[in-house]
């Protein structure tokens, strides 16, 4: 038995963000990170980026290693130490094969997010791996490497970085989806701009629905309720769920699946907190609680948990959920709600949809699609944008909707004019002038 | 003598956003246009892409053209017509030679801005040209590409773009810069970015202030208080003071000279309007009256006043004053205050100034310098930014400006992260980090 300070169950981002707040609050803790890999601050969003050859060494994919923690910042951080057991005041991890006891003053979840399984015939078999924490990476790789078909099931953002990795490896790619478009959180219109652009790079199959794999010792066939599909790889990517399986024993969970927290990112029990992929929190746009597991929040949630942790207060007031991709020459980009996500919530909605030159005339730089959904009182809902010069529209977009801007700040938000990159009238002004017209203002 | 509904001088942004509102509004109501050059809906902004090739001809600068206006707008505009009295109810305006009287029931002023003299010895000599309406374009070029060595005389906005355009013909470019740094609106960390690229490429000269111009038939030499240059072309682009000449007759002015308007861009007099490069405003950050010449403002400005003048109701808010620009690999951009101008302004200031690379780090993507500066109650007051990746840090700098964001908004505002663009700790959040820390919060 060990007594610490702090505990908390995972190394990703918001683990490391709070130890780090800690420790620079409270040098005096004992701050200790129970992760059950080798590494810590794993930034598992730049995998795709890792596999088709941008930089050599996957543990670049983690900010800062292991030691750095350690010595710059005083984290006792225990590596392959997996907690197999959570109670009030104390938790069990394993380590080296030993279970060891540890009493914490308070605790941190930060045990993040883990890969959605299809459930489906034969997903076991060699061959069809899931997208999930960072060492999928170089198993990705090192299998995409020696394929000559590759599969790709699910095209939200992880399965569309992944087809245009593997593609970039010079492999025919099929990316199957459930949905009738590619990142089916989009709307439609924006959607299309992206499918047009996949459907010249790879084989995109949509409303297909995966029901077993096949192969005698390895993958060799991805069966969908329309057709079949030879390959030498599969890789899922059909989403993630909460990792909660310890937390779920101790604290509430909310509607979501993901842990209850306050804005003070506390469970509902004292001195228990949960940060990032695990925890729950506010949808900033729709003032609900909400589920938004990206790097970015995950990160700020773990630099509040760490605040109040140590004793100070600092409130998170939730996200906007902002996220940029791309797919070879187009760029795409959301914040806030769709429209279809917006009418889902209940909203009375209008929107806006501009197709323009994303910089001056005189300037061959390509179109932007942009959509901006508003409510029947014209606050801002959401920003969509596929093309070219997404992601200062979507900066400025986020950066609004995070002050719960109406379509009057849109229009005077002072976008400036360059003439190479950007528009006397920006494509997010026009949109907010459609939107003028349908709310019947002047 | 002609009775008009509503008479509009000047057919430049502002001009033609208003007329344009009126007419869409007000059908019926006669409005008419005084465009003193054959051109309406010019934006001089694209000059120096035009004097660099960018494109062929200076008639592109023009978003449209007076048939346009004409004929799917329905607005009368008068080109070559040069008001030449303002007086109430009424305006002269010499048209072909003649002049004609025409009574108003309600006029905007939108007479835009004009180059600043330098007021030196010889400054009319042939071969010194001033950045000045588009027409200047065309002979800038012209000049241009019969010379060898060209002197430009300043370095904001207009001088530094110019340099560029100029030095990309292949000519020698000396730039005189009368301050000590070039772009001297931006705080001394930012403008020492944009003076390395500078010195790589032209002949920079600082803190020198032009005396003379020399020559024969046509220029010879720049003389300034330390030294002569020889060139066969001298660019002046000193700046632009608002268009005052008629107006000052009939309204009052604000302290900056340009004319006081209200939120509704009515002046001192009932009925009368002005907007764009001619009209004062707010500036948002300070709360106070600005004279804020910029493109997407003048557009705004016209529209407001279209909007008002037609009858119906529209407040213009003011402007976060912002722009964006470039040199050669250097971006450069700024919204609202520099440390200096905030400190002139009377505002106890903190600052902190990043520089991190602009994408993920496995991306050879280049640096990205930040400057953050805030009051002492954490209220954001300016962003500037020099490197790669700029205008999305800008734009989003500009939206939270706009709604009065403090160090908090910009920490939490969720700018999204996608690695081969921008970083899980945005520089714009690890400036707000900083600024924390030097404001004592945790």
């Amino acid at each position: 038995m060990r007594y610490v300070d702090i505990a908390i169950i995972g190394g990703g981002a918001a683990g490391m963000s709070a130890a780090s707040r800690i420790k620079a609050l409270r040098p005096d803790w004992n701050v200790m990170v129970f992760e059950k890999t080798d590494f810590v601050s794993h930034a598992p969003c730049g995998i795709p980026f890792y596999v088709s050859g941008f930089f050599e060494h996957f543990e670049e994919l983690c900010t800062y290693d292991v030691n750095h923690f350690r010595n710059e910042r005083g984290i006792d951080v225990h590596t392959r130490a997996k907690v197999v057991e959570v109670s009030e005041g104390s938790i069990v991890a394993e380590e080296n094969g030993r279970e060891r006891v540890y009493e914490w003053e308070k605790l941190l979840f930060a045990t993040g997010a883990k890969a959605k399984r299809l459930n489906v015939q034969n997903e076991d078999l060699e061959g069809v791996i899931y997208v999930d924490d960072i060492l999928s990476a170089e198993r990705i790789k090192r299998s995409a490497l020696k394929s000559e078909r590759v599969v790709i099931i699910g095209s939200g953002y992880i399965g569309v970085e992944m087809a245009e990795a593997i593609s970039r490896l010079g492999k025919k790619v099929t990316v199957i989806e459930i949905s009738e478009r590619p990142l089916p959180e989009y709307d439609a219109e924006i959607a299309a701009i992206l499918k047009s652009e996949m459907d010249k790079i790879v084989e995109l199959k949509l409303s297909e629905r995966v029901v077993a794999f096949e192969g005698k010792d390895r993958i060799e066939r991805v069966l969908t309720d329309k057709g079949e599909y030879k390959c030498d790889l599969a890789i899922v990517a059909v989403g993630v769920v909460p990792n909660v399986d310890l937390a779920k024993k101790l604290v509430k969970l909310g509607k979501s699946g993901a842990i209850k927290t306050n804005s003070r990112m506390e469970t509902s029990k004292e001195g228990v907190y949960a940060a990032g992929d695990c925890a729950e929190t506010i949808n900033i746009v729709t003032g609900k609680p909400d589920w938004i597991h990206l790097a970015t929040p995950a990160n700020k949630m773990g630099y509040v948990a760490g605040v109040n942790m140590a004793g100070y207060e600092l409130n998170y007031p939730g996200s906007v959920k902002c996220q940029i991709t791309s797919f070879y020459n187009v760029e795409i980009g959301k914040a806030g709600l769709s429209e279809f996500e917006a009418i889902r919530e209940g909203y009375e909605v209008v929107s806006a949809f501009v197709t323009t030159k994303s910089s001056a005339k005189y300037f061959q730089d390509g179109l932007i699609h942009l959509k901006v959904v508003a409510n029947r009182n014209g606050k801002v809902l959401g920003v969509q944008a596929a093309g070219k010069g997404v992601s200062m529209r979507i900066y400025g977009a986020t950066a609004l909707l995070y002050k719960n801007a109406d379509v009057r700040d849109l229009f005077f938000s002072d976008f400036p004019y360059y003439p190479p990159v950007s528009r006397v009238w920006d494509p997010l002004v026009v949109a907010a002038r459609n939107l003028f017209r349908k709310l019947g203002m002047p």
